[in-house]
């Protein structure tokens, strides 16, 4: 077990904190898990369960937000989240500060429960071999670039970070962690949240303990959560509207919709489809809380984002980006990508160089089905006008 | 121009009509089109537009229904459609006469305006050779297979026989005929729909004369209805949470819902994103009035439905089936397809022999990706169960 010095909770005389900058409250006056300010009960189930005002989502984003997206997300009533899945321990500590010192709401934090591929020399070699015109017209060197996980997947050494802090909701992607790292993570009271792209994994979800399930219809951006099934089936994934009533005609736990959901009219109609809550990615893409790049803006606001398509070429798992120059060259599903998370290594360099030249055309662009829809406004309102489906007077027209 | 002799309206003396079996009434008899009887004003926007009742369009499905299904959803305050596009001149005009005897309230018919491809031998040849163990296996000479059109786009001789009828309402699927075609059909009074899988698609059909678009979510079961991007380009088709909602901020016309919309709950989400009706399929599949074979009956209620996915190997073009052998075996996609619609010739042998012995593994089943709907009552039934979407008291619990 790796021991990360947390300030304030263990710091020990004469231990110097693992972290660099200085923590701006002590987790001591943090209020515990049990006093967490919860939201107005009654409004919704998925809303009590959770302990939010609005059953209102903000889905984690990693490479795009961190924990200034979610706190402002989280303290407009909706449930912000911190992606975690590329941080390391140290980074997780100093981001799980900062949502306990700036809020008293519920936030969630998400891991990826992926297993890690064996190395596989002779893929990766041929991987660089297809990049290696473009890497060569950036003028990188394919031999120089170091292999790196990309994404880590949820373990004890992240657990024991999280465990000072008890969060009231942790959600994964890609399934869930082995059945005794989920038993601590509720064993500190957390409730649990997965996504299901079929009603199959919606179902084991439920038996394997999720308190509610995310149904991710096809039109979400990012990564497919399929755990069940193989890359090669992404073909069967369900639009939003046929799989969110099958899923909660299966399911006793609330589902939550995701995937296109972006304002107050799509929150109303996965209302109508039986839908507990929402999450939301896209729609918040552009508010100045998140770290979205400058040229992953630019492609929000063109044409370009009625474009999107399934894509490995960026990590090796299927994700929704907006089409671009990498999947068109490589892609969008390219059979010699290296396995999840490994095909992020190599084209590091190239989309660092281009994004240096203001280019797009190397990076991954993260999208949903419905850019039209970004603003860009603070979270808070984008929050609520989200949970507008909810208010008992109704959506403003 | 081909004339058909058409009973009531123009059988001359001494001329034998076309058709083979007696007409139940002749055409004098029935209503002309002015008198088409009306459903209540108010209800909906394309309801007053269309005529019908209720704006629940039953979707044109050739091969697994024909005037019998349209009849009974027209009659139950819908819009009953009559798929063309496998119909001779003779078998279209006694499915005409078929509605006109049955009903006096507005029905839809549907046609495809594909342009036929070149002959291509040599792809003619690679696709018999690549079904040739398949063809063997059932003792089916490859060689001895007919070319066949399959499916024919509408043309001036499928007007000539519509024209007698004035049908109040013509559907197209991948775009619309050429201008004076279509002009043909306006100037008979006609509303003419057609589907866009995408919003450039929505604006060139309302640029181009459509009444309504037809919003056809990824979701739909049978053809792709794309005409403006390339079958490769299925990949960046959205699910209807996501095309809906800017279909309609893009359009000025009505805009309906298709695909997984099987319930009024559905119906109610639609309405809930913009649109003025919706048009289902896949839920009247197992309606007595519906053709659907045994096999396809089967497959339907059958856990294989879960698993939908786009493929071009029953026809050429992408449409959405339950996965079987034959996509799991040719595709789903297969780039060595002929174009469509020349794909079918080569597996109709192979369909007949698989079926005659009960067996659906090389027969399209068309369905979208929520037949857990579908139910064995009588197609008026699921009409106004959708149409509780929009009646005062709203959907019953």
């Amino acid at each position: 077990m790796v021991r990360l010095s947390i300030p304030g909770v263990d710091d020990l005389p004469g231990q110097a904190p693992a972290v660099h900058e200085p923590c701006p409250a002590p987790i001591s006056s943090m209020p515990p898990p049990a006093a967490w300010r919860r939201g107005s009960p009654g409004v919704s189930v998925l809303g009590d369960l959770l302990g939010i005002e609005w059953p209102v989502i903000q889905a984690p984003m990693a490479g795009v937000q961190g924990s200034a997206l979610a706190l402002a997300v989280s303290n407009a009533g909706g449930l912000g989240s911190l992606p975690c899945a590329m941080l390391t321990p140290e980074a997780l500590l100093k981001e799980l500060l900062a949502l306990r010192n700036g809020t008293e709401r519920p936030y969630n934090v998400n891991f990826f429960c992926h297993r890690m591929p064996p190395p596989d020399a002779a893929r990766e070699a041929a991987w660089r071999a297809l990049l290696s015109p473009h890497l060569a017209a950036y003028g990188i060197d394919a031999a120089a670039i170091a292999s790196g996980p990309g994404r880590m997947p949820f373990d004890d050494t992240l657990a024991d970070v999280l465990e000072a802090f008890k969060p009231p909701v942790v959600s994964f992607h890609f399934g869930l962690p082995e059945p005794a790292l989920l038993a601590r993570v509720k064993g500190w009271g957390a409730k649990v949240l997965s996504s299901a792209t079929s009603v199959d994994e919606g179902l084991w979800l439920q038996a394997h303990g999720a308190d509610a399930v995310i149904a991710q219809g096809l039109e979400a951006g990012g990564h497919r959560g399929h755990f069940l099934s193989g890359d090669l089936e992404v073909g069967t994934h369900s639009g939003l509207f046929a799989l969110l009533p099958q899923m909660v005609q299966a399911l006793r736990v609330p589902v939550i919709a995701a995937g296109g959901v972006t304002d107050a009219r799509a929150a109303a109609a996965a209302r109508a489809l039986g839908a507990a809550g929402v999450q939301a990615g896209t729609a918040y893409l552009l508010c100045p809380e998140a770290t979205t790049s400058a040229v992953h803006r630019a492609a929000l606001q063109s044409g370009a984002a009625v474009s999107t398509a399934l894509t490995n070429v960026f990590t090796g798992r299927p994700a929704r980006s907006i089409v671009n120059t990498a999947m068109r060259e490589l892609g969008p599903m390219n059979p010699q990508a290296p396995a999840f998370p490994g095909a992020t290594a190599a084209m590091a360099p190239l989309r660092a160089a281009a994004e240096a030249l203001g280019r797009s055309d190397w990076s991954p662009l993260w999208a949903g089905q419905n850019a039209s829809g970004c603003r860009a406004v603070p979270a808070a309102q984008i929050t609520r006008d989200i949970a507008a489906a909810w208010r008992p007077q109704g959506i403003p027209r």
